[in-house]
């Protein structure tokens, strides 16, 4: 009988290799002597930002502390109050600087059942997570959650509130509720009127929930997008979440909570009676989709990328590509390098343009700054942010909830 | 004089809070009780597909292993073989199969050193970086791995060769170096003709660089794109390589290896003298990008996701969106549900438009299959492949290079 398995590398059983005619045995299954290194190369704090390994995701940290405090203190002198979205950044350090920033109301919100368990690892004792919960899997692991910190959740359908409800009543832990209005983004979320009072009404009488309020989502700005026409649009798409308000304390359940997001609507919300919170997650370190609409805030989040090859006169690689930057939704904007333009990425290379005195810059070894267009989606690709003040490397913080997608 | 420090959570010193009016002190500071949960909660082996949690990246090893034998088996019979590019999978055990399947030449490609780090950690001892390593830092790097396995690199300047050089000897070790020739793709690379000459000879006579040959990527098909059109502009990509091989080979230097990439351009590679390989990466798991192309193979690599709301008759959402997909080049395709279509995604909501008796089905709960549009950016969202066989669970396998872009 022909042996299955040998021994590998880390006394890990391997299958044996299949009869192979043309292929040498160049994997390694004897005791090899390679030790894989620890990734990614923690440089000492202190290191010259430009000596960072690349590519690498590099926030300014008083940069970063100025857009806190700016856009915190929006709130300061109102009823209503900030709630983090830690999705944006991902980085529990982060969200600590948030809470200890003033403007907020000790919450923060986060947009999967996996971001919630690492936040509430991570410390953190008031956790929205303002998104749909429906598998029962899912709805067992959402209330082993509210058993160990207070969690609150959205919902849009009564079928869905029954199943919250079981779920709370069976694990004897109360679950924070708030009905998901649409309010514009054309996804989850039930409409004002009739169906969401009887949604509100059913929360109310279920055991295991506590109907909190409503909360809505409404959609940011683009690029493209005149931006007095957006605060109108925005303006509008709150007064249909605080209708469904009205229309459900006019039924006689009085609504505590009235929870709008994101960052661009702050000017609109807070200026609306009866906005109760505003969700809130780019404004720390910012992209550029929002820079226009947000003069006061400046992006504090940017990826740095070395140029490995310039092979023509108007045109330079960098070692940016896709699985950096993420441009889904938007170029990411070259930074510091007038005639070059971020033109086009593949998986592991950005290609910019040259143009004019920028055809003599950006050779072989140098570095260069890259902006990103939405920064979630650029946040999502890096396991660590390299922190930074003067220029300098302050520590790499984890990005703990990256990629924690279920 | 203030404290400045608590005692948080596993007894880490954090920063006292600063005087902040409005925020409760909801970080929990003192030995909280929460305990992070293992992620992702690994399943037993067995566990149906759909008991998953979602989203999932799903691969179904017996379409994988059919898909490594079709393609594989192309390049039996020719002096022309396949090393793998694991770039496409980042998962050393897809790599494993491959190897063992025949057809190549027992080396495989990467993209980035991180990825050759991993790879070599996981035991396989011929690696092709193809790519440009430029950085002073990367090229120490390289050098180190240099001393511990047998690794190739791309080079397509004449002082990108130097510091190769110098880095190589200092070290005392030898870089296998191909030549990168421009065929297409519009970034790195030297066109043929007397500069490349020059830059191989050059390269053949450097210290610590052992010059092996040359190589070239040509453009894959977009879905749009006429398929005879297509591998046409293939095989004139592919003939630039060759004409810079004999131009090479007429200044007195032999060129041993000649690789190509990647999995589209195969049945043009085989066909033409002087090809010695073809770097191919996304056959395995494939995707749908390609897949009208090589109508023989099959995509392997699926997301499962979860209906999470269906609150208009003609539309459900999905708790897949762009972070699960990485649609940047194209949407994914919704499997199984006729009338049914991926139309939009944000960040982590998947929008399916419905039409027709598709408007009864994905309702909350219910689960649905995505093909990914793009395999490469899709893989890279996720730190496991779920192996399935059967509709069961085989195992958890670390997607290992994911995230080692530097």
């Amino acid at each position: 009988m022909p042996r299955l398995f040998t021994r590998g590398i880390y006394g890990i059983l391997l299958p044996t290799k299949s009869g192979n005619e043309t292929a040498p045995d160049t994997v390694r299954r004897d005791n090899g002597r390679i030790t894989q290194m620890e990734r990614p190369i923690f440089q000492p704090v202190g290191t010259p930002v430009e000596e960072l390994d690349t590519p690498a995701l590099v926030v300014d940290l008083e940069v970063m502390d100025r857009n806190i405090q700016t856009f915190q203190s929006y709130f300061k002198d109102t009823s209503v109050k900030a709630r983090p979205v830690v999705t944006s950044h991902l980085c529990p350090q982060v969200a600590r600087r948030q809470l200890d920033a003033g403007g907020t109301n000790g919450g923060i919100a986060v947009t999967t059942l996996g971001e919630a368990e690492v936040f509430a690892a991570a410390g953190f004792t008031d956790i929205l997570l303002a998104n749909l919960v429906v598998t029962r899997a899912k709805i067992n692991r959402l209330c082993a959650l509210a058993g160990q910190t207070s969690v609150g959740v959205a919902v849009d359908s009564p079928d869905n509130a029954e199943q919250l409800s079981q779920g709370a009543a069976a694990a004897g832990v109360e679950l924070r509720v708030l009905v998901e209005i649409e309010a514009g983004m054309g996804r989850c979320g039930i409409a004002p009127g009739p169906d969401a009072v009887s949604l509100a009404q059913k929360v109310n009488n279920l055991p295991g929930l506590k109907f909190q309020g409503i909360m809505g989502s409404v959609p940011g700005p683009r690029g493209e997008d005149d931006p007095d026409q957006h605060r109108a649009k925005t303006t509008a798409n709150l007064q249909v979440v605080l209708d469904a308000k009205e229309q459900i304390e006019q039924a006689g359940l009085p609504v505590e909570t009235v929870s709008v997001g994101g960052t661009h609507c702050y000017a609109q919300a807070v200026g609306m009676a009866g906005v109760t919170e505003v969700r809130a997650g780019r404004y720390p370190l910012m992209d550029h989709r929002l820079k226009s609409f947000l003069p006061d805030l400046e992006p504090a989040a940017k990826v740095l990328a070395s140029v490995i090859s310039h092979p023509m006169e108007d045109m330079a690689v960098l070692d940016a590509g896709h699985k950096a930057m993420a441009p889904d939704q938007g170029r990411p904007i070259l930074e510091g390098v007038p005639g070059g333009t971020a033109s086009r990425f593949s998986a592991e290379h950005g290609v910019m343009e040259l143009e004019g005195d920028a055809r003599n810059k950006l050779n072989p070894g140098d570095k260069a700054w890259l902006v990103p267009y939405e920064l979630g989606a650029c946040v999502n690709q890096f396991d660590y942010i390299r922190a930074t003040k003067d220029g300098k490397l302050e520590g790499f913080w984890p990005i703990s909830a990256r990629g924690k997608l279920a």
